[in-house]
């Protein structure tokens, strides 16, 4: 898959075309990989413009292939020392059928750098979700919140989201109680009915500054932003003193001009902390979150949702739906 | 001094009025002071509304006193044990040429609590600036900002003002390589000339967004903000990964809208920390600032300089005139 032109608004699938090429064969060191399963994140549309944001991946450009995206596969044809074929891996070689990885990434033994996984009791899917950069990003916000120990009352926005539900659930194992946001009345009774999430809201019937007053009349002692502009708002008028809010992302930015807060002073009066944060910066917490966040899975207590769209070329139509708000959990291509 | 009126913009010497009234003896427990210095600072425009930010300190009310200002003056009675006529305290009850302070207050221990103050070698002025609540604002907001300890780079706006020259000052002291922004030519020739200052622009003349690659091309580590608006957004683009903000005040925002920086997305993209702060929350770290500074400001290796207005009628001439950027250092009302 390959871009063809960078939206302006809202990601439509003629701004991309697969294109066909001959998979070449692996050189030394390298493998020959069958992709099963690429990922679709809100991320990927920061990715869509002439420059992407300082820091941030680089930007996807129009006529190449799009590198720098999750995917799981098998190893089908090896010439590289500890890859042999029928290993599942995950690579980030994405949005594609088959790639040929170099072995070497290994060594930097990053989400996304080429690895053998471990598939006993875990569906493939799920490194892509919640053993990979999904879970890592729902762990490391609480941790970069300073919410991995104390009960507190924590919002997460774009609740019914991969990263939001898992921080939702993840919070809530750790005894915070927990405010739910999300964008349809759907999602909300996911929340409520699946997921078992006590105070959830839809900021669609319902605006965070009057939700979370009435949700939360002490306030707020952390909050877990994937939405940015009003949301991020409403979080720095209810937020408690001495405050800390994760900024994960702002998808409601993503595909217009950013609707900023007005209200940042509050963060000088309240003595707020804003951290953002990326997972893939905190990989030192990915075996601690493994750990804990499969344990729940296999045994239940997490829950874990994917919206999969069947073949590549309905790749774009994922990511359009995504950054409409009309998926739910972790949105995914099967190949 | 009393607000007469709410100012919509600018703040005028018409929106306050002196009222004389009798001053009364002092009751059991309290004391009476003549108040000597009285402090002008930028915040005190975020309490000329109808309701100052939640979490700050409360809003003047019209028609009464203007409580909530630090002062300092000497005890000429006293029915307080512990304060004897003569000596030199600090308090709350500033814009005032006489005030009776209740002692309890002592036990708060609070700067603005009342309390004898220290005056060997010490100017009794210093207590409003660089060893009470402008020092500990400079101090703490490092602090917050990780920047006690490491040499890195640091930008520090508003960097002629009270606040700002005595961040500016530690921060060298400290080791760090200091970056420095004031408004007027005037003010970067202090910077550079009295303060030592190697790195300093006019923001005026030169934007942050120009000025900032061209004196820091590797990026900052740290941003210490008085300004907001155009000067955070500048910061945040040229942070380096991991930088932090301390989030000291946004003076361009307190006499008109907030112009808002555009750009927080690139918080999550470099992982970077905005920490709101108040000197006023970080008293444990007084006893050690006062030592520190103290110790600076008397071997002369830290400059500090006041704009001095004479009696309380100018007192909200001062506050305009700091708010239009025409003080340098400390403003302060001599009473």
């Amino acid at each position: 898959m390959q871009v063809v032109d960078y939206p302006e608004g809202p990601v439509r699938p003629e701004h991309f075309e697969v294109v066909e090429v001959d998979v070449a064969d692996p050189g030394p060191g390298q493998v020959l990989v069958r992709n099963t399963w690429t990922s679709v994140d809100p991320g990927l549309r920061l990715r869509l413009r002439p420059s992407a944001p300082v820091g941030y991946f680089s930007s996807f450009r129009p006529g190449t292939a799009m590198d720098g995206i999750l995917t799981v596969g098998q190893v089908i044809e090896s010439r590289a020392p500890g890859f042999e074929p029928g290993n599942t891996v995950w690579h980030s070689y994405g949005w594609r059928e088959h790639a040929v990885v170099d072995a070497s990434e290994q060594a930097m033994n990053g989400i996304g750098d080429l690895r053998v996984l471990d598939v006993d009791n875990v569906a493939p899917s799920w490194y892509l979700g919640p053993l990979g950069a999904i879970g890592l990003t729902a762990y490391s916000g609480l941790s970069v919140a300073g919410a991995l120990e104390h009960g507190e009352t924590v919002w997460v926005s774009a609740a019914a989201g991969a990263v939001g539900s898992l921080a939702t659930q993840i919070a809530t194992r750790l005894g915070h109680r927990v405010i739910a946001s999300a964008g349809s009345a759907e999602k909300v009774a996911w929340l409520v009915d699946e997921l078992g999430v006590a105070d959830a809201f839809d900021h669609r019937e319902e605006l965070p500054a009057v939700a979370l007053p009435r949700l939360a009349p002490g306030g707020l002692d952390v909050y877990f932003d994937n939405v940015g502009g009003d949301h991020l708002a409403a979080a720095l008028d209810n937020l408690r003193m001495f405050g800390r809010v994760a900024l994960c992302g702002s998808v409601s930015d993503y595909e217009s001009e950013p609707r900023v807060p007005r209200n940042l002073f509050l963060a000088t009066a309240k003595h707020l902390t804003l951290t953002g944060f990326r997972g893939s910066l905190h990989l030192d917490l990915l075996p601690e979150m493994q750990r804990r966040v499969g344990g729940w899975l296999r045994d239940g207590s997490i829950t874990y949702r994917e919206t999969v769209y069947e073949g590549l070329a309905q790749a774009p139509r994922a990511l359009a739906d995504l950054l409409a708000g009309r998926t739910l959990g972790k949105t995914l291509v099967r190949l």
